[in-house]
């Protein structure tokens, strides 16, 4: 599987043009799984994640990524939103599940919720929003190896207007703000020149400093 | 190769005692490769990476990063370090890049530089960092995945102070920031009791939102 990942890294592009055809559930249900596995900060992962397959809200959203047309031709956007909102019950919540997962006692996890808690009460308004959003982003990288992997096109997307695509989701009322967008599809050959142009990336020598 | 990787996401955690082994080269050669094919925005991967194989370095970083054990007992150290300062010469060298993997003429890229430099002129130093941070993001997500694969276990830290490691790796002379690390290495089960932890996420209904 090794050779197997680069391989599938090599193929993958962030696709301009799809063929707006629908995704296979179990296809996307393994590329979600990834995403829910990955890593984040004290596990806390603080972000929810709109996965769009209606036509009609795409359509909503195009408007407010610049039009570009993955938007609608992909068969299904996800929309990484992180948490505006960070509050004890969150916390408690998160406790209760590990403890439950584990089968450990509560009372065991009181120095590790309030290290979490420290974390929210001392960080600014802005620090939490800039540490939620990199955690969303790890999670994107899963999501763009796994489909990779699934040989699905995936386009990630900042290109677009956050408070617009919050209103078409209704995201502010559930504390959340759009972070960025994966478009996931079929590369559509005949009308993304892209599709056949060599990847660019730095090379080893000049994006590593090896100590 | 689709239920390996998903096998593999569920083998890994973030390893805090490791054994102190170095991996073998070809192993790190093809996480790194993973991490050099991360896609970012406009391509730009405004980061570079520090590959840190030496003991001694890594024992002076050590107390900058509260003493976590992975420091030192992993087999290598990458310190993802994000540029802080955008140049005109940075977006010219892309550019050229471009064109010759490409074969295009270097003038069929003019509207496509311009857009990086608008970018670059238009963000507050704050804003680029902010990006530059998130792009760095998505490639440790491509490296914790990669390392995943390769059975070697990853563990992502933020909790380290920038400016100490900075110091260490004279970072700031090169322009750069360490953003995030990223200790590989091997597991040492005895001493970790989090290696037999079940691992703890959302579950599915509660991380997404499906519409």
């Amino acid at each position: 599987m090794k050779k197997q990942l680069l391989e599938a890294l090599e193929w993958r592009y962030a696709a301009k043009r799809m063929k707006g055809k629908a995704l296979p559930e179990d296809v996307l249900k393994r590329i979600l799984e990834a995403i829910r596995l990955s890593p984040s900060s004290m596990g806390f992962a603080p972000y929810t994640i709109l996965v769009v397959r209606d036509k009609s809200t795409r359509e909503r959203i195009l408007p407010h990524a610049f039009n570009q047309p993955q938007v609608v031709e992909s068969g299904c956007l996800l929309v990484f939103a992180t948490w505006t909102s960070f509050k004890e019950d969150q916390v408690e919540q998160y406790m209760q599940q590990i403890s439950e997962t584990r089968n450990v006692e509560r009372t065991s996890l009181n120095g590790f919720a309030a290290n979490i808690l420290k974390k929210i009460k001392e960080s600014s308004p802005e620090e939490l929003r800039e540490w939620a959003e990199k955690q969303a982003y790890i999670a994107l990288g899963f999501g763009l190896t796994a489909a990779a992997v699934e040989r699905i096109d995936a386009t990630p997307m900042e290109g677009f207007i956050p408070k617009g695509v919050n209103d078409v989701l209704e995201l502010e009322k559930k504390n959340l703000h759009a972070t960025c967008l994966l478009a996931l599809g079929y590369r559509d050959d005949q009308n993304d020149f892209l599709s056949s142009a060599k990847k660019v990336r730095r090379p080893h020598t000049e994006l590593f400093i090896e100590i």
